[in-house]
């Protein structure tokens, strides 16, 4: 099969991959419909995070090809949408809703690239949902979105409490971002700031709900969300850059008692005690338990609630995926939907 | 009046003070009936943050002297219970339980030092609590706990979400964790595991409500926590040392999806983003809203349903306020009440 593989920083290319086989009961393959490209494919391609003949991707959706003899909830002829971290869905901490910390948790990103033809998944009852059937061609990229930006962004939204009556500030205008301001919306808050300087990226936030944007950054950021709310700061906040400097502002943004959820920091933040002590907040971070969520977002995106897939900006032939990696390493593009 | 003042660094002096005055209608002066040397009060002693003729203390019970024109809820005469951080109890913060991050905090440490006769109380009315009635002796030392010592200790287990069929892990064994543990206990914790390596701290922590003691520190430390927790991690975390190694320990200890609270870092701490994040846990922390939780910790207390009291192990009257600091900095006290 075709499949993406990072040699190095910056040299993307679409080669013969081997075909995935089942190797545990528990397997399934799926035969892949469409795949994108992550903003977090981007460390690697940047050198932020080593590359060396990687495989890449880790989001997908697509049709069940062949099952392993012990799964049971998903079937040859599915349309599934999987998570990007592999989960049973049956452990403590899979049932408390955290299967991004599931005992068997396995990153999609790093062991199986979805960026290809076809993918073994593993525990595939656990992490695969399908839909309730066939989906409509232009359905296709909101369910791609589920598989991880969305429910990324989702997790975020819900980790800092948005809601009814509640001020929610968003830190970062990319794919997550964005999906936290339409989670933000979909959760019933009554204020939505986005934080974004690119005019583009502002209309999006505001097609998904913002009903504020705020421009500026750092410490100006901060005193800007003071403003707009009595001084006080956001309720909620959602961090979805993971610089320092993005960090440090979803922490200064948030009102003393108040919820910042974090969902992806890079290697170099460190975070002073002391400053997060003071802030007197509540965090909730770390991968999305996009599993916990994706049933609910697959009824949302099948009943035309909403419609997350507009956050796909350029669409490209998995073949082309170099292109796509520039485009977004470029800004020119906010997520690239590479199709099979 | 006479008060303790720490000239600097492991010199406290018990000296003349001025008397303290209503400067605002919102001021009461309340004469101590007892006070105490916290935790955090050997930060400067021990020259890891300035002193320069400091007053000192935060913690306190005593009798309101007198009243400004504007307060109401508290009157001459009432035997009160304040919290070691000023609120008025009614701004949106406030309103919330963040008491600790009201729009008017103020720290009682810094400008006031209840370490002393008498002291004026800012924000009386949002304070200050009066307890049912004049108490009787044997309850004083409980009620000066709930001033700070319980409140902190209990805001960190209620922050942990310790509660029924939740496994506790507390880390440190001063006075906070102690607090913690007993508050883990009234709580509704199934299982309580106390890390402390001193035998007399250990006991503490038992009659307290221990169920499990850890006598290992830092990674096996961690170890060890998750041995006892069929390799996951405590559902609830409590951070009450607020050193680097304690802080990483006690992320450690939690479960994905679990709880930390900690309510005391020291300047050095910086938390590594990456790993905060992989822990994919909640956590909340700063300077606790006691004012918050002290009407009900007063009614357990007035009740005799807990008697933390008993976590003060010296008591000696205020003049000897500077053996105190010494038996705590040597760890031959973990909580010194002081007399006057």
């Amino acid at each position: 099969m075709r499949g993406v593989v990072m040699h190095t920083a910056g040299d993307v290319r679409v080669e013969d991959r081997e075909d995935p086989q089942i190797l545990e009961p528990t397997d399934a393959i799926v035969r892949l419909t469409a795949t994108c490209i992550c903003g977090s494919d981007l460390w690697p391609y940047r050198g932020v995070e080593p590359a060396d003949h990687q495989v890449m991707g880790h989001e997908y959706v697509g049709v069940v090809e062949e099952t392993g003899a012990a799964v049971k909830n998903v079937q040859v002829g599915d349309f599934v949408v999987g998570s990007f971290v592999i989960s049973d869905n049956t452990c403590e901490i899979c049932r408390a809703g955290f299967q991004s910390k599931c005992v068997h948790a396995e990153f999609v990103a790093q062991t199986i690239g979805t960026q290809a033809e076809k993918a073994r998944i593993p525990h595939a009852d656990g992490t695969l949902v399908a839909t309730p059937g066939r989906p409509d061609a232009d359905l296709v990229p909101s369910l791609l979105a589920a598989s991880d930006v969305l429910g990324t962004g989702w997790f975020a939204a819900d980790g800092a409490q948005a809601g009814p009556g509640k001020t929610v500030a968003v830190v970062g205008d990319g794919a997550v971002g964005l999906m936290a301001v339409l989670a933000a919306k979909e959760l019933g808050a009554e204020r939505i700031i986005a934080m974004s300087r690119h005019p583009e990226r502002q209309r999006l936030a505001r097609s998904f709900g913002a009903t504020d944007i705020v421009a500026e950054r750092g410490d100006e950021g901060v005193a800007r969300i003071k403003e707009l709310t009595g001084g006080l700061g956001a309720h909620s906040v959602v961090e979805a850059v993971g610089t320092q400097e993005s960090f440090m502002q979803a922490v200064g943004a948030t009102r003393g008692g108040g919820h910042l959820g974090y969902v992806g920091v890079n290697y170099d933040v460190t975070i002073p005690g002391i400053e997060l002590f003071f802030a007197g907040i509540h965090t909730l971070g770390g991968p999305a338990p996009v599993r916990r969520y994706l049933p609910d977002l697959i009824r949302r995106v099948w009943d035309r609630e909403i419609d997350p897939g507009t956050v796909f900006d350029l669409t490209l032939p998995l073949e082309e995926a170099a292109e796509g990696y520039r485009a977004m390493d470029e800004r020119r593009a906010t997520k690239v939907l590479l199709t099979l």
